[in-house]
């Protein structure tokens, strides 16, 4: 980009803001509209919040954000093509920077529910960009001189094909920047606790029944495995989010946007975020279907499901304290009962478990909306992107506080874990290849109707001796070695 | 309840508010915790803040002011039953209608990921009401005296029973006061539309293709019948949300709850909502399950159904407005792209088609958080009253706008509509019961292949002559008398 | 209906069957087709079978078995109006009666996956009639003569009013036949058991972790609350079912059928089932929306979320035998593992679960699908009905089943739910109004730190003398009275 | 494997099937049972068809034709081990290979409601195998001599471990002989049609609404690419299923199992299957959870969100004849109405639709089972398997039948194509880089209103010249190149 030259204005050291007050008037294809004289949007925007003040649920400031990268990638792109010229580029790129940085935040205002296509909210960007720019090179609010939302900012563009932009990018930036960390730092955790515990003899339990021997760090290697397999799906799915749409303009034909446009944005995108993004092979595709996010949020919902399991584990394992499984001691970090003196709950697990089931509803309403395309356009995209967000922010900071305050916290109650194994039946099992399942069974319907130890009823049984017993039933022997199986 | 007299403190006139900075130190059973010097809340909300921050999702507010009715109604009964001395009734009703009016919002900061029960939620509000009303009363913030939260505020009470009680009373005054008066103006004005449309007729489609006639206002009298219903469901499960747990206490039984509680309070509420709230015939259903919210949120499900129908409806009948079905013209709110000129989108058709799809997908988390309960707990209650309030508040505030910016100005084409019965083949069904349906057919079929008028092909086919032909085959008299069929 | 005369056919005594081998030319409007000779179904049928043979989904016979009624009431009423003569009648209705009887099922062999609209089936029900009702008559099978499937079985019908009739007559039946009965029978067992264990004391858990005690009956009063309600809501939906769509026709006019059709017709069902049915108020809501269904179905979804609750807690009771909860005994039905001899699981809750969960994603497709009708149909019927009746199939036998094999036979393990009761520590509770909630919590602290009993702590604390304690902690007086709590 | 000797009986030459006639005793650990005669199965079999005969569900077929590899390859293995004797596993292994093809089938009758851990099918896989095994070799039936269920066709097995391997095994061929094949069909025919359409100019439309014209072409290689990359995730999810849990017996430790069986016997069942199947390497997970199946059926999920989306546009653009898009002209397969004669209807396309739903629904039963493990068992897998094959199968045979009755005969109706690209509006948008959007706009909505062409308005409008105009607003140069965008 050459720098300024007399012929054209110069980016100037604006500070972020517009001191007035009252309204101001900005302008569109359909008319004037009044807006807040502080803020940066225009028409269209207003004319959104107008239409569309539904309930709490505001597009997503992640959305904004990597709208900001689109906007200074397609301008530093149109520039190079020689369609923008360098004055306008410096600050249009500047706005665009301060919008990356959240530094106009509070100038994106609308709300998830509104036109299907996103094209509101790609409109308020464009119009804060616009406006931001032009009073930065000296212009007047309000007037698209000299930089204009829709031939300037969006030169090049759709919604149609911008918004998907802004949905993966923002999308993957949350993946990397919050979920994965925080599902690794959890299975990083789990792992280690699996390690410390790996000489731990527990009881086993299928169908909820007593069953035979493990140890708890076989337990835990089992939670890991599950989120190490959610992870790498979690990468799988993100991959498809590198693919962009950006190049599609309105149909998927590329109309009005220059030659190359496509793969060079794309490029540019992937420098600036330091990811690898690339252009959608497919345009059709890309703005007439949402597939990609689908798929991310399934990857999502499988990580909930395998949390599910864990939490679920975790407070059935620590109930109790004296009347339930209690072979986990949770950290108590309130007290759990307004009525209840000294009661301490699983709150984190529960917590986790709330999330998950979200998540769960999130994604049914993903795969419903992700089915609803028509023709050239899926025009579902603020709910799926906002469900996306939602629910792979609430699966990170769930799973941090989760990790903080649960799990590493959580101690063993070695003496009932022992107690268990000491009274449990199923060691029976290792007698099966000796005296045949059938003999075995009946020595465990003994023992618990006559409420013996497993050792008493074997030997009473006179299918077994002692010395057999002894080397046979041995819980240690038991539980194998590794995580293998046999 | 008797005045104060000098030998206890008398609830003075102090403003809301704590003129104070930095940090204050209150305790629970587990010890002390530094709590902002200028919010009402004590240690067990700091504690709830410190370990579930996740995500943006609050409690919703609806909540507290419920729970501001709870303990107002506790109060009183507590007080009548002289197990509450008047002076502290009469502080804690004072907290708790400024809790009602939303005076003291800024103190409920809790997240909606938080444990199962909505403990931390009900202990914030006993810590905010009993800080506030012991600073009423003279004392000390902090202190616990005069008021102290489980004591004074949550006497009688358990989370267990008062959490659920604040859920039916926020969920019933959100559908008195948001859903069902946005949901009948919806109704009374497609009615309208059907009446106003009563005698335009059209050409009915069924599997997308055309099919024989009807009249707009038949068509639109559908809609108006399909949200009625959903409107009855609504109240119908509504009435479930009238049976309050309040008086099980911890797990149902009423323990510490005096005799006469269950009733007693479920009447002070009734009396002081206007709501006909009742106390729960059964308390161990009432804290083990949240069965009555599984069933509103269906009915909350079932007008999203129906509204997908009526806003999909409208949005393919707008098609166009050159290559579409565009029998029905939208108001124009805004322009619709940012790349194509002069193009209008059926955007608020868009938002609530989205809007229940959002719902199917809370439903889906409400009926799974539903069947989790465990003994005498469901403990998934935050993620049910948070979807639940959601729900509710989208479908209420999307059917305004819908209303306001979409139905109310949507006008017919009626060029358009009068063509279309022109040219449809369908009409030969009118012909069946008097040539018989397989001549009918052949007749329709040979008009398509010949690009030729209904009657063109009727006439040639010899199995009608013009006479009956024009007699039988008449747009107005195919469309019955009526919305009852024949 | 007056007797056959001379100058027309009567109705034969033919048993039914045809005896005729290989194929038999039958057609339709598009032309002919080969059937297998010894079916009654015609050309449509035929040509369903070739295109949509898909999966092993057929179309539930209870659907034919409700078209019999359908079919036979339309022929009553249009012999009533004099479209029909009586002998055309009298073979038409007794060819209804066997369609009814279930006897010609195996001649009604289509897949659910076929037309949105349900045409299908009832081409193959008019094809089936028509040539049984002909073969009566001594007429000629595939010559539509004396008996013609459109012109006469089908008289005054469309499939678009038809099939969802016939969808509401199946759905009220199985209600009534087989869901209801099994749902009472499930809930007056739990009632009996309620009864019979009510003076039990067990402890409570919340959170799955101690609480403070109530009775094995006011546990098990709280199941029976549950499913009592969920009854009543299948009871309430199903009134909903009433209302048919018979009379609409094509698209809601009632085109082709004669004057008071509708009510006629409703009339008769009502008559000829036993069950109170009318016709819809609104026919373009019946044709163009299957909202009662979406309904229906949501409150078998209720009953699947009561259920999932009732099912885990006693598969969670039962846990052990030495290392779980283990306070219920189940009947032992069957061994419970191929390895571990000895092994009995909690298998009945176990397929209560797995069908409660199946009832949910059918619940999820029944409400997407009722959501996809557009203009005069919602062309989505059969996968609603055939889930439709899924659900209420499996969730009565598997109620059958339940009650049955383990609901019945289940005991109590008295020595076990007397020791929890000991040695829980959240009888402290009942201290909290005598020494405050803080020093309460201190000695249910302190009793689980030094492993002591409750008794012992409170003492040790100070807070309490032995007298006092004594007549507080007492847990017969802690259950209340009752089951609404205090 | 050595040759019979004199010591132990031979593998007969005894055709399958037992000629006998009432019922015969069997016995297992709980003593004996009555089984009818002409039937293999045993005593546990027999107890499970007693106690879960719940509505129609069988366990699918194709679960026994997997068990049949599972306990071939075990024995085999068992065999090398030298712990299973040559002639016992010669017959083993011949009753598996008769299981795996199909010959047995009609001794596998348990219903898929039944025990959670698929036990009741093991342990009819073991009994029907050890009956067929001993009758091979001269044995009694149900004497367990000389093969025994348990101790012989389960050796070194639980269910624990065997069904899940069954369950993956199932899965995947049906995967590569029914799912794949059918959906790479149908990607293949939609490229022919894209590439014989590429240069048909057509409307596009977003928002249901006119926009800029693409050929048909590029809107069919969207549905070819959505298509192409649902196939490649199904490919993905598959290779998490050749993962196999079998070696980690009761609980995942092997115990009971030799060293090395787990990798030895998923190399035998990758020989003999042709499949890449692996030892899972986390026995923990492998039967803690069933995550790689809820895996693959969001991937056949995301399949059914791609259809739905294909199957709603063609029978959308086929809407008509005359009153609707009308671009696409589907085969003619049936008569589409009882009641409207010539009707014909888009039926593929709706049963795609409901079966795209059903599998939706299908996959929020799936997930929520697979959340549901506990401890070592995740004892919800016939509800898993019965849906992911009930989910595969409609999705193969409906894209079969959707493909050879719909899309391989659809045609364009080349004559409204063109009239539609004509007519529209939306062609301003090429104009927009030349006047500015808000002139283009202007021009747009003139036309609109005045009825007039897109080019009268613009010349009207003084912003362009007939030159200009003709140069730039060209259908054929708006389509771009390709499908990749610009």
């Amino acid at each position: 980009m050459s720098s300024a030259t007399e012929d054209h204005p110069e980016v100037g050291q604006v500070p972020i803001g517009i001191d007035a007050i009252g309204t101001r008037q900005e302008f569109d294809s359909m008319g004037t509209v009044e807006v807040p004289a502080d803020r940066y949007w225009g028409a269209q925007t207003q004319r959104s919040l107008l239409h569309f003040s539904i309930g709490d649920d505001r597009m997503p400031k992640e959305v904004y954000h990597a709208y900001g990268y689109v906007k200074k990638a397609a301008a530093l792109v149109n520039n190079a093509a020689g369609r923008l010229p360098d004055w306008k580029t410096a600050a249009i790129v500047q706005a665009a920077e301060e919008t990356i940085r959240g530094d106009l935040d509070s100038h994106f205002p609308l709300y998830v529910w509104q036109t299907g296509s996103g094209t509101q909210s790609n409109m308020n960007v464009n119009e804060v960009i616009a406006n931001r720019a032009s009073q930065l090179l000296g212009g007047v609010l309000g007037s698209q001189q000299p930089v204009a939302p829709n031939d300037d900012v969006n030169m090049g563009q759709s919604s149609n094909d911008s918004f998907p932009t802004a949905m993966h990018i923002a999308s993957v930036q949350m993946i990397d920047d919050r979920l994965l960390p925080r599902a690794r730092d959890l299975a990083m955790t789990i792992e280690a606790k699996a390690e410390q515990w790996g000489e731990v003899v527990k009881i086993g339990r299928t169908h909820l029944e007593d069953a035979v021997p493990l140890t708890v760090g076989q337990e835990w290697s089992g939670y890991a495995a599950q989120l190490r397999a959610c992870i790498g799906e979690i990468e799988h799915t993100r991959a498809g989010l590198l693919a962009l749409a950006l190049g599609g303009t309105a149909v998927g034909t590329g109309l009005n946007a220059p030659e190359g446009f496509s793969a060079d944005v794309a490029a540019r995108l992937a420098q600036l975020t330091g990811k690898a993004f690339v252009t959608a092979p497919n345009k059709f595709m890309a703005l007439g279907s949402l597939d990609p996010m689908v798929r991310a949020h399934a990857a999502l919902r499988g990580l909930a499901v395998a949390l599910l399991k864990i939490a679920n584990d975790m407070r059935w394992l620590a109930s109790g304290p004296r009347t339930g499984f209690a072979e986990l001691l949770l950290p108590q970090n309130e007290p759990g009962s307004s009525i209840m003196p000294g009661k301490v709950n699983p709150t984190q697990c529960e917590a986790i478990v709330m999330i998950a089931i979200q998540v769960l509803g999130n994604d049914a309403a993903v795969a419903f909306a992700g089915s609803q395309g028509n023709f050239e356009l899926n025009a579902m995209r603020p709910v799926i992107i906002s469900n996306f967000l939602h629910s792979a922010r609430i699966l990170a900071d769930g799973m941090a506080k989760f990790l903080t305050f649960s799990v590493s916290g959580t101690e063993l109650n070695r003496n009932r874990i022992e107690q268990y194994v000491n009274e449990s039946l199923m060691l029976v099992t290792a007698l099966s290849p000796v005296i045949g399942y059938q003999n075995a069974a009946h020595i465990a319907e003994s023992a618990l109707a006559n409420n013996q130890t497993l050792r008493q009823a074997a030997l009473a049984s006179g299918h077994v001796d002692e010395k057999t017993f002894d080397s046979v039933v041995n819980p240690l022997s038991m539980v194998g070695h590794g995580v293998a199986g046999a």
